[in-house]
């Protein structure tokens, strides 16, 4: 049932042609007929304020290219994570309008569809060391596709303290920051407690032995004793930048 | 090294008693001994924007209330979580101008300290089942103590879907919107669905068997397919609240 | 909006006294509001065929008192689940109506309103050992509340196989069978080698050392290499007895 | 000892040819011996309603030809899973009446065998994410080959909660419902709320960081607190098949 | 169909009161039966070469008397685990010929029965330290009361390897040697290089922090680079003294 | 300080040429310096009755000919396990005497040495699946080399209980019992419940989602409930059959 | 065989009462019979530097008292860790010498045996928050009772930063350093970056949740990317203060 | 804000240019831009007494050959670990004054700038199999580039006691003491027991099954018995040198 039969519907009560309690009975059944349409992806990104994102990960390239090019004829960014190189370049060369991003792993386009000022302020993606470098321009490269202005601040790690310290003005201002760190993931907790900004940790997979995987760096996020401090999963460096434009959100 | 004492020092410099080389070597020593001054709780506030809050779990009454009689005399909201009854009955007995909370556990006071308006919009706490209301309580009473508006979502588990549907509305309107849940912790993906706000999921210890503690929750959380969502310990009612306040800030 | 509401918005679409388009308008919000009514718990159960069940650990003896009374005046089966004694007693004293059952540690209630005759067949609820005893009793329970026949076999662990081959008929026979097991939770498999009826193994939390919480019997359960067999969480007699019901729904 | 020994002992019986506690004796050891026959498979279709499946992942090529040529030359219909491209595909060329299929990496054969009319009604497929199909094919292909109805609803998982809200008739009207899911797994709670039908969960190993594996979605269904849930092995689509094929199965 | 049942129906045969294919469909029956009757305990002796024992922990006292009471009749050694003073007295109180044994947690009876030389030779049982005694003495009482001859060395750990090298001779002088260790479990994998007697390994869960529970123990016997060493359950002194049992068992 | 030296201490005492208490004082550090010769090999052997064993996976094609060059120069057995095929290929080039088994992946060498009878009665392997074969392969060829009597049952698994059941005789027979199992792990338990000998638990790392690695069938036969079985490492085929030459051993 | 059978053995060789391979063969056993005697203890503190400790937490009153009586009648420093307020009261009352430390949970005696400078220089310990103390004070107590000189930095944990880097030269001093944290175990991390001293962190059970237990802290104290850093078991403040000792000793 | 800036701050006090508060003001955020300069790395080995280390794993040849030639001009030791040999003699082709270690994995370089005499004693590395001889080079690689004096034993593990006491008076002598091993990981806890040296315990990933990652090493060396030992993480034998290097820096 949608919005055509519904207003056909009405006609035929108005007209007299049916039993009020005949229509409310096919009414009962309406709120979920009426959501199946073809409309679902723009409801989404007006629910969410968050366009559709592809993760290529476990995708072929024919799938890939097909959900692409459907999005890419839609007036909205488009975004794709854990694409491989060969995979990239694939749908690079079958589409128009495609940038793959190697170190992020990203496929984007129609970046002429983000808003022209999409946040209050600027995001800051600290990294403990050159190996999270990866998943923080995961976080990079969807922010700035979504809209929003970022700073960077790299190899951080808390073993030389100094060198967080010395970006305290800028943690100071950035409305959201995203702490993006590997091993013990000590760093975030140092962040939160040098800012009054809402702080998000990613973990990323970097380390071996025990730290193998992530949960090492995981953990000592959520058990941080620094409060302003939210964690999102081990590599998921989109997921941070999404939580981070929900917060950095002009209203 | 305090501030009266680089005062004397640059004094010295100007009446050049002392060389400009000896006074650089000592000021290379300068950041460390300032901060370690009795105005470090300021600080804090200052820096992140949440004040000073005590853990009660692994403290004794008196060492509680030693803590909470020295911050009670310090113009700025004070915050225990996680304190029996017997240790809050108790310190409300010996110290004036607490408040203890049964169901969040907690003891409150210097309330009028808050801020009149302390955040941009609502926090909306949603709750999966009424297991889950003591931690929800903690972020409530948190944020509340901080200055923060709430609005509350009890009983909203996925198992009857449409219970957190009738609250589409109020969901779309927060914030930031807190979501507290154990058992299998899927209600935070489904609210992340429907807002556009940034969601904080709290897994609780609510569970049995392989539930028991609160690891199912947690993990559905952390993978979530829903963007806008992050999430933080388990129980950690008050940690919730600290990030949701981070977020909602007044700026 | 409720049911009346919708059906005054009919007569006025009928009289003429609204434009259809607005109709249309205030009907989108429909499913929403049609469902935050008192009449939910009538909802669930149409749709899933299973009454309301209360989960009784994290509830006070007020909180249960006030749900049960409120479940007893409505012409469904009520059950309520890991009652205490402590609390079942009390809630016995309180409100007429209820039975305790110490074994399954459940409250039973209004079960004249059982279907007569529940089920197609009978569900068989086989034990390893005596001390599976309780969870299979809240499986049992569960059962004979909903108004299903059922058969037990008890004390049938694989360390003497022959125990459960002398049952090899009643297991061909049951429409569902129900193999509750602990420590290592091979019984399960062994039972879907020999019927052509659906296994729900649960496993139990008996055991100690490495098979401490139940975590051997599950991975025992969910790695059988018998077809046939599913699983739910750890001592959740109840949860299987649901699955079980709704097998062997008569239809 | 076998039937014909059986029968020999008692027409020595019979003519006095041996003692009463002699035959005793001998008969003590029947049961086992019994059994040790070359109609075992046979038994095993009787018993357990299934046909032998063959798990192809740990054999070589020439034992899963050897296997499955045998298994064609008996009237029943042939099922082997996780079996590679290569493996597939070297077998179809080896022995005729095989078909590969390569999404659900299954052959099968011997398809005529199957009952005309195998289950009592339709098993719904559902999926949360396409990176869910393998999986779903897997359990899709066994029950076709076994001779039940199947129906799928793709791609509806729990971020876009309208998209299963979209298919609440059919998911009323199966009579057993397969949830395919990874991530966090939360699909089948939401389905097995919206449904009279027993549900059958299969979490996937779809997912990264914490969701590596399927561990998360696998504790996401056990905990489920919705009733009428039960779940198999991570990406075990076969045994979900052979689960609802005994829920299904006519009788 | 019992002993008695199948002589009355070979006599039918001798007496051409039924054909002979009649009694071999009931015959067919037999296997199962013949078994379920109360002799089971008597076969489970003769097969396994072990009576039966019982498990204390999750038993009341009054199911722990009935079935003390019940094999206390029969002509055969008593074992019971796991029992608590509190029951061990009253059961002691209420049965005559039972022995509580409060180290080791157990109860005997029938003592009479053990087999005179129950063993090959002499079963050594080796502690790491002094907390890991109550799970030594669950292995000596059961083997005792099983009729074998035992040997102790006690507070034997690796910290000071000079105490188990000491006792050289006694190791390789046993026929089979029971090693309990708790905390970093080592000991066994040293004695396993000092003997060619078989060596079984007891985890302790006697450790605190990442040793609490045992697991490090059991993942250091497991994981030895000795040869000659099998493991049994954490705490599970009753279970090594069985394998001890089998292995010195006189033939 | 070696047997001559000491000899020559004893020749100075006897001659008066030194101290007894300065004798005394060497004689302290003797027994360390004693062990530390060429000979430690064969005390190995005199100590457990078993050979040096030489594992492969983690050495060169290089670190394995020097080892087993030397190994093979004396009169022993010659054991290597976890050979890969190329390693097992080279070493067989390039030195005499050395035999390659694929199925178990072994080099074997000097057989001849082997006792003539090596033990008291026969070791029975029994496996769950073929693809459990290689893990027994390993402990079949071991026990052959040192020269121990085996037989073998495969494909037993327990979702068809009757296989395992037409083997009993043999099973009753054996003096040691390996069974080698994956997924569920179930079979040990089985066959402990069905014979008087000692029982050696095999878990193998076939399995899948929750079976990966093995852990699951380790956990079943470590809960078994079934006496008279104890366990070893996970796929560790050469440890099994190592306790079943401990135990086997003639004396 | 002790130093006198020693001594009278070279006695009858001197005297030619023995053949000299007579005496070589007893003397072969030596290693072993000459460490058998009551002065292993004495060893120990030769070998290891480090007196006998108690682990009291699994013994009665009895056998920590008997246990304690004897090493108080030897000249030796005596410290028994994880000794509960009631277990050490008693021990005071029936033994003198002994006193009891309420925070540290020890019993310490004979101190006037420790060395009157048991060190090279101070050993540091520092604390992450006031629950850490019990650990902290159990590290301190042990160095002191042997003889160490120790300073002590509490409540610096990472949140807020500048409250461990005002401590820097005292890091910098020390001669090694003790970092007892719980939590995200992050401090010990920022310590080693801070100092060219060892550094030994010993996470703490302190926190909930996923922190409960301590895995957390020592995950993140493992995984730490700071170099100097090692660990020791969760809670294990003997431990550390035992390490530091080693280091710390004069030499 | 750097040492000039602050001279010429100064200048302008002494010069009466600026009032003393204004300077007061400008110093209070001295220390963090004091600290953001290029000449951090020396300020790095100035604090923790070791120099940079590249850690190789995760870095492209590109970024190892940059940092590597930034480092190499600096007058100080350049250690890189767990470089593949084809990093490594990329990296050596296109820098001079590179070594690569093959067994260990490293690139070392600048070795002339290590100390003379870089340590107090000898540091012993120990390893109980050959398979863990790779940690132990990366330990021993980095002492020495560090220049420390090492003397090793290899292939002493437990299952042969007496190889590892053969070394006793080595044991003694060392003033550090690192314990390489995989498997069970008891060796370090025999060698806490042999000497009064700090032990430091490497786990390795040497193993399989169970001891697959090396969790079984690290939890036997956490819960050893023996004092006077600490661990690092699995396989980092480069943060064992570093711990080694800290304790026997001379002083």
């Amino acid at each position: 049932m949608n919005e055509q039969s519904v207003a056909a519907l009405l006609h035929q009560v108005r007209n007299g042609e049916i039993e009020i309690q005949h229509a409310l009975d096919q009414l009962r059944l309406l709120p979920i007929e009426l959501l199946n349409s073809a409309r679902l992806d723009h409801h989404r990104t007006l629910r969410t304020g968050l366009p559709e994102a592809v993760f290529g990960e476990n995708k072929t390239v024919e799938q890939l290219i097909e959900i692409l090019g459907a999005l890419l004829r839609v007036p909205n960014v488009v975004v794709a994570t854990r694409v491989s190189p060969e995979k990239g370049e694939a749908a690079c060369q079958r589409l128009n309008g495609l940038t793959y991003h190697p170190v992020a792993r990203m496929l984007t386009g129609n970046e002429a569809h983000a808003p022209a000022d999409g946040g209050r302020g600027t995001v800051v993606i600290v990294t403990a060391g050159t190996s999270d470098l990866p998943v923080a321009e995961e976080a990079s490269v969807t922010l700035q596709t979504f809209g929003h202005r970022i700073a960077t601040v790299h190899d951080a790690g808390v073993a030389g303290i100094h060198r967080i310290l010395a970006h305290s003005a800028l943690l100071q201002q950035g409305s959201v920051i995203i702490v993006v760190a590997g091993m013990e993931g000590a760093l975030p907790s140092v962040v939160a407690g040098m800012t009054a900004a809402p702080v998000i940790g990613v973990p990323t997979s970097i380390g071996y032995g025990t730290g193998a995987g992530g949960y090492s760096a995981l953990l000592g996020m959520l058990n941080s004793c620094a409060p302003g401090l939210a964690v999102v999963n081990i590599d998921n460096g989109f997921g941070a930048a999404c939580m981070a434009a929900a917060i950095n959100r002009a209203t």
